[in-house]
């Protein structure tokens, strides 16, 4: 075992979001040293740290300032200027991980998709597409249903554009044709639904695999997650194994958010994260190891121990803003709160989430759709 | 259901050690906006907190500026000057919670035994010891086996005096005669176990109680806790509803931690501690409900919802320090770590606490005794 010799570590955190602020809070329970960099002295993460940097993550001379002042660095998204961070990493000599170098590729969803065709890791059938002439191909090679994704800086459904008739696909070339950073086309998946699954690995190779899970999106929002389940397809139970295989060939260390669909053909990885991922919040009160935990436990390279549903089922339920007023909520009895502490509510925004647990994944769900009725959010 | 209109709710807590540190992570969790107000921004709550105010608990501007920030107060030590803190809370209109009054009351020994005897809550033989005839009659009176305590700001075995001959009543009296507090005599009980309960009580007049866990103390500090059991005494199934009556009476708000002996005549109760507690530090990770956001709850009058065992059994391993060279660890994998940040290492400093499941509080403890072993503190 691998002793952390130095106390206290300073561990950094690039971004100052929910992901960033519950990070802090688990890296404090552990007695790590937290210090933000992130803009506003309002983000989530900075409220809740002592060390917040004000200051750009995309700027290097704000994160070279920012790692002179760290042992180690993380970050909450994958969707930062790669090589400026792994240059900063070099010159500064601090740790990054997960890597810069494998930000840089999963950030891009056809670097991406070309990572899991090599690692055999099933996944819809896909096409780059840079031009109007590629995207034309794309519709009749998908027979007319079929979405496009930027290959950089989508989420959320954000630069998603799901295309089934000559209308849509005029306004998805727009979007290649104004666009720089070129797109992916992906056959469309006919999903019975989708799931998610996380999975952790520390420098030493050893990995930790939580439940798979269900999520439920919402106008492309992730709305609740209910577990453990399992999946109704050919090759769930080897796509641990084989996640972590593809992990070792990386020399990751993190975790990773792999999020599926489920379908009459088996499991398809719709995308990987290499960061802590809302389909996983449910671990901070549902398993023996939370995911914000494992991820200092895997940068740190410490021993993850078991990740165990502490009862038969468990639930997720996203707070999303559904107005611009200030929130206002009473604590439902059975159901943890995590608040982000976000300055402004609004619309579809994620002000927080609740965790619940039940006999069942149906069970856990039910009551928690209840407590959240709590919530004038 | 009452609504938490006003969000940030800047919520002060005084005092800056390990308490206060896991009191201002839960209450990040849910969403407040933590103030502290220690002596040293080093100090293990000063370090996890945006909101350091730096400043003397004990000197009233400090409260007073403190009070001006915040909208409730809550406190992780009793031994504060109640009488300032009640003068603050009312010239500032910040409620504090427990309130002033209660800490005042419980805070002394000699009080505390008066409301446990008007609540007909069991607690071994006293008498009030201020002079040498006072503990002479003591040492008659209690056949010679009694143990001598200090009214106030007695702690971990601090200001308690076992007496069992002469020798030691004449060092009792020493410190009776030195100490302007004054002193109270117990008879010596012969328990067979220690036990600790935890009850919470909010504003409307809810309760939650804990289950009851045993608790190990070595050189009068506490070095394990496991649960959840049942105590073979008279009077068990009956003391939390007792409890609730005394708390009811009180109008107390808050969590309060219960130290019992387990005696050959029944459950006699040592002490009641007006505050999060160290016996219930494994609610963190064993319990539906933990210590400290049941604190919170409490202090804003918000609904508990069930404190229900995450497994067959549950412990808590304090870290205490043996050495004062610089601590190292490697996490062990089953036990979840709760570190303090702590400035220094000394020999029998509560450093932090591992906690950790199993099939039975034995099985728990067993496992977690080993992962012990991982700590070099």
């Amino acid at each position: 075992m691998k002793r952390v010799q130095r106390l206290p570590l300073r561990a950094g955190l690039l971004g100052g979001g929910q992901l960033a602020r519950m990070l802090a809070l688990k890296g404090h329970e552990m007695g790590l040293e937290i210090h933000v960099l992130s803009p506003d002295p309002r983000d989530p993460a900075a409220q809740v740290v002592r060390h917040h940097h004000r200051g750009d993550p995309a700027s290097e001379a704000d994160l070279k300032a920012f790692f002179a002042r760290v042992d180690i660095v993380t970050f909450e998204s994958e969707f930062m200027d790669a090589a400026l961070l792994g240059t900063v990493a070099t010159a500064t000599r601090v740790p990054v991980h997960p890597r810069p170098e494998i930000m840089g590729r999963l950030q891009d969803r056809l670097r991406q998709k070309e990572f899991l065709e090599s690692r055999r890791l099933p996944t819809a059938a896909w096409r780059e597409v840079s031009s109007a002439e590629d995207a034309e191909a794309a519709f009749h090679a998908f027979d007319g249903e079929l979405v496009f994704k930027k290959r950089r800086f989508g989420y959320d459904g954000y630069g998603t554009y799901v295309v089934r008739d000559r209308a849509a696909l005029r306004r998805a070339i727009d979007a290649v044709e104004s666009d720089r950073h070129g797109f992916i086309a992906e056959a469309f998946v006919p999903f019975r639904r989708e799931i998610a699954l996380m999975i952790a690995r520390r420098g030493s190779g050893e990995t930790a695999t939580f439940p798979f899970v269900e999520t439920f999106q919402e106008r492309s929002r992730c709305l609740w997650v209910k577990g453990p389940i399992a999946p109704r397809a050919r090759g769930a139970a080897r796509l641990p194994a084989k996640l972590a295989a593809g992990l070792d060939e990386l020399d990751y260390r993190g975790v990773m958010g792999v999020e599926l669909f489920e379908t009459a053909k088996g499991l398809l990885v719709n995308e990987l994260a290499p960061r802590v991922h809302n389909s996983a919040h449910y671990s901070l009160d549902a398993l023996t190891l939370d995911q914000f935990s494992a991820h200092w436990r895997a940068v740190l390279d410490l021993a993850f121990g078991e990740a165990r549903p502490l009862a038969g089922g468990f639930a997720m339920y996203n707070l999303l803003g559904s107005h611009a007023r200030a929130p206002s909520w009473s604590l439902p009895a059975n159901a943890r709160l995590h608040w982000y502490g976000k300055n402004e509510n609004r619309p579809g925004r994620k002000m927080g989430h609740i965790n619940g647990l039940g006999t069942s994944p149906g069970n856990a769900l039910k009551r928690l759709t209840k407590a959240r009725a709590a919530f004038d959010v």
